[in-house]
């Protein structure tokens, strides 16, 4: 395509908004250009690799017999009210009503119509597994949509259903997906990490995310440099090895600890490291209150709570909910109390003897309280978060910390959505028994954005030769030059034959065009210029920078050869 | 693909409120499944023929140097503010608000946005003519839904728009597209004709709709069978050659035409043909009001009202200002009067003498009326519809009506966006210009539809194989039995490597496997059946049944032979 054709807004400034290298790149190479907060136009350039990406989604999830459909974005309240997700998914749901006064979601994600579209239509367990897909903009009404494409209203996703009779059946669709995931995200040319993810208060490893490495991420993922392993930091496991130091138990003893609000502050203030004193928090599960007892260099993690309750139902209790109960406020809380409330302590509180722990009184600590002799606890457990350089649980080495970018997730939906809507199908023994559900995710912009964070240098993008917008970038440094405007329209239609190929053919300055060039990122770059009298022209690598100069009768083989070498 | 894996709930009886062949046609194969009124799931087999109809569209548009893009639905209100349209809309624009109450169309068309996109930045008439196309899911709440995908209310549609400087490149590429168009449709299978419509008061000959013939139909087309000509009968030219009787002017003679209302009745009450009477109307034109006659078998056509008087405000006069004007009602309504309204004629009227009019008094009519003695008119034009047999206005024969879809349509919009949002660049003078613009739509959902009206039989569809899902349906009827189950795998095996290949592997007796494999269409049958073990199978062609037994290792040779004649 000639460029003079292609509509690319280059940008030399981008708005200091747009705080994630993917953004700045996306505007400056002049792939997107955002309509009004958290939505934005897909320029030409962008089209083309989307459709690459999702070229590459289609092979992919046929290769594991997912089939390919097209659901209305227009969702009717109805099928939310049966699964119950109307009144429960809040504010990120879009809605609407038609001009009868009918009420509709503009879809975020199609649970509930993909179970009413098979529900009347699976008859037996003989129809089973099925596995259906489909690519298309979805709609979430983000509180705070930034970093351009990674968090936007309105985003472009594949998302994936299956269904199955029993659990060994879903188990073989989830790894196929986990395995189609990881080609994809391959092929694509992301370093995309299968991680272990919450999957709430289900418990059980029933989900993987794919989180990119990026700059700037959402999620922080636990990984080894050792092993395959990494996890979500929500869901990355402690090791506990006992280490309780050999020291006599001392006395009780209670101290005013005047205006200490904070673990440090209270470390400082008793002159003691952090790790040695502890934090007490209230929480309500369910209606009962706890406390809880971490070591104050550790933080306390909501998700191992839940799964080790097994509710959502969890929250840190209020100051006056706390101050009913143990007459102090959170800064001097402690576990030796004779009120009602069942003390729960994170592992590693085991190793301490002598523990400073909070009196129950405003201003005051006790030192050298101990486990068993001053309080009871009803259970240790990992209720934290692992930190940096703790030993993983693969037993692989050390915890090593990134940022990462979910691309992709894969999900085991259970029966939640088909008890709901009642969806159902007859088993082997001509019962009726309801369908096993599995949900499968990418976010195909999101996955350009990650790209982006991936493949880039000063100078802008460097595209992976499988979702480049075009294979090559032929460059006519003068076109108003008889000769360099003639051997480029050949060596356009000669490479065209092989190569999708971007014909800069602008009257612009050649420092312009070669600044352009770099911020588009093709993988080669063809430069006609003085020499093309003498039909020699110019190929440089964009990764590396490397360039050669090459008769125009030798070009195509050389770029066949520049090509195959090219990731 | 493994026919058990694929999601295709064929029906044996489908709604009777499914009017349109397609509609039936797209339930019975289980190609498509109603969410709501209006809104369609496209299930895997509706989905691939559509991945190859907009593939068909993106080569084309990339033929015509047009750019693919991806806009969002979600547009904000204050783009629609701009071009006047959020208030003009009407119900049919769908609209929301966000959770910060601000509010939100969702795209029928993109004219606000993509004008919005691009006037930031084309700077100057060097980066024109640009056309830039999406393929995605539009919304229009529809009165009345119906017809399947014919008239819903969340649809696919290819949306181009183009910029120009000049008039001149307008023209250029409103040409290239209306071929771009010819072809399309051409190669997807359908015989979509290019017909002249109305493009409003603006008047010209500026816009063309491609309609495909249909046994149902939301427009009329007129057309010749001798020549390419065809127009919306709306726009369709009535030729008027002078045929006026040799009759002598007899005197002027009011008569008593109790009850009588309609021309009909005042025919049936004189005992004179249809076609000898005339029927006066009153319109409010801009404010004005004029008298418009037509001969008794004539309809007024407003569009060419509209046309004639350059204004799209034009309607019937009430009966009350019909009253107060001429002191009649409608029924008894005639140009014999001596108030202050000018009289319009259609130009057959010129052939009249002694003409019945009504007397403008309730129940009276004049006989013998006669134009310059009795009456004066302003204007002869064409102000009716065309009526079937009548020479059309390329002297190619006599109008033929049909019913038809529109499937797209080309249209020059002028500058009427690109003004009222201030979309200028600087023209070759340095000075400010406001951009010429062109739209170009595509139906991709009603084009799906349009493509089953025209191919199919009592059986089903019948499907072009630049469309269909699959190339070839190969069935084992009974994959119980070793030997057949072997060869159809091992067919279907090497057919994959050169076709795609739906494979019946279900456990279903073969009556109903014949039945789905005529309701679906693939262009060629291939089973295997009893004669397995001698490596013999049948061949069918799905358009004209005709059917061979092969023998499997001639088969891949004589399917190439065969694939190779059909369309």
């Amino acid at each position: 395509m000639k460029q003079s054709k292609v509509f690319i807004p280059t940008m030399k400034e981008v708005p200091a908004s747009a705080e994630a290298l993917s953004h700045r790149l996306l505007l400056k190479a002049g792939l997107i250009k955002q309509s009004t907060s958290g939505i934005y136009s897909y320029l030409p350039l962008a089209t083309r690799v989307l459709n690459n990406i999702e070229a590459i989604i289609r092979e992919e999830m046929e290769r594991v017999d997912a089939v390919e459909i097209l659901m209305p974005a227009l969702q009717q309240s109805e099928l939310w009210e049966e699964s119950g997700r109307w009144s429960a998914y809040g504010p990120e749901l879009m809605r609407l009503k038609d001009r009868n006064g009918r009420e509709f979601a503009l879809g975020p994600t199609h649970e509930e119509v993909v179970t009413s579209l098979v529900r009347d239509e699976l008859k037996s367990y003989k129809q089973l597994p099925l596995t259906l897909f489909q690519i298309q903009s979805k709609f979430r009404d983000e509180k705070r949509p930034r970093f351009g494409l990674l968090r936007g209203r309105e985003f472009i996703m594949k998302d994936a259903y299956s269904f199955h009779i029993d659990e060994a059946s879903l188990d073989e669709t989830y790894q196929q997906m986990y395995d189609a995931y990881d080609r994809i995200f391959k092929r694509v040319g992301l370093n995309a990490r299968p991680v272990l993810a919450d999957s709430g208060a289900i418990g059980g490893n029933h989900t993987h995310e794919f989180m990119a490495l990026s700059e700037i991420g959402e999620d922080t993922i636990v990984y080894s440099k050792e092993s395959d392993y990494a996890a979500n930091i929500e869901k990355a496991e402690v090791v506990y090895t006992p280490n309780k130091k050999d020291e006599a138990p001392l006395e009780l003893e209670k101290v005013e600890t005047p205006d200490v609000q904070t673990a440090q502050e209270l470390a400082d203030f008793l002159n003691k490291p952090l790790d040695e004193i502890t934090k007490s928090m209230v929480f309500n599960v369910d209606g009962e209150f706890i406390l809880l007892l971490v070591r104050g260099h550790h933080e306390v993690n909501d998700v191992k709570l839940k799964a080790y309750f097994e509710t959502d139902n969890i929250e840190l209790a209020s100051q006056d909910d706390i101050f009913n109960l143990l007459g102090a406020h959170p800064g001097s809380l402690g576990p030796i109390t004779d009120k009602d409330i069942k003390v729960y302590a994170d592992q590693s509180i085991q190793d301490l003897t002598n523990i400073v722990v909070g009196a129950n009184e405003d201003g005051y600590h006790y030192l050298n309280a101990n486990i068993d002799r001053d309080f009871k606890v009803e259970a240790f457990d990992d209720f934290r978060f692992i930190l940096e350089g703790e030993p993983l649980a693969d037993g692989s080495g050390e915890a090593h910390f990134a940022e990462g970018i979910e691309v992709g997730q894969v999900f085991k939906l259970g029966r939640k959505y088909s008890e709901a809507m009642n969806a159902t199908v007859l088993n082997d023994q001509g019962k009726a028994q309801s369908l096993l559900m599995g949900c499968y995710g990418i976010g195909v912009s999101r996955t350009l954005s990650a790209i982006i964070e991936h493949h880039n240098d000063e100078q802008g993008i460097i595209w992976p030769k499988s979702v480049t917008p075009y294979d090559l970038h032929l460059i006519a440094i003068n076109p108003k030059k008889e000769d360099q405007r003639e051997l480029s329209e050949q060596l356009y239609e000669q490479l065209q034959q092989t190569y999708d190929v971007l014909y800069d053919d602008r009257k612009e300055r050649a420092g312009v065009k070669f600044n352009d060039a770099d911020l588009i990122g093709l993988p080669i770059r063809i430069v006609v210029g003085k020499r093309a009298s003498e039909s020699i022209v110019e190929v440089k690598r964009r990764d590396n920078g490397e360039s050669e100069e090459v008769h125009s009768d030798d070009l195509l083989q050389y770029i066949n050869d520049l090509y195959e070498q090219l990731n």
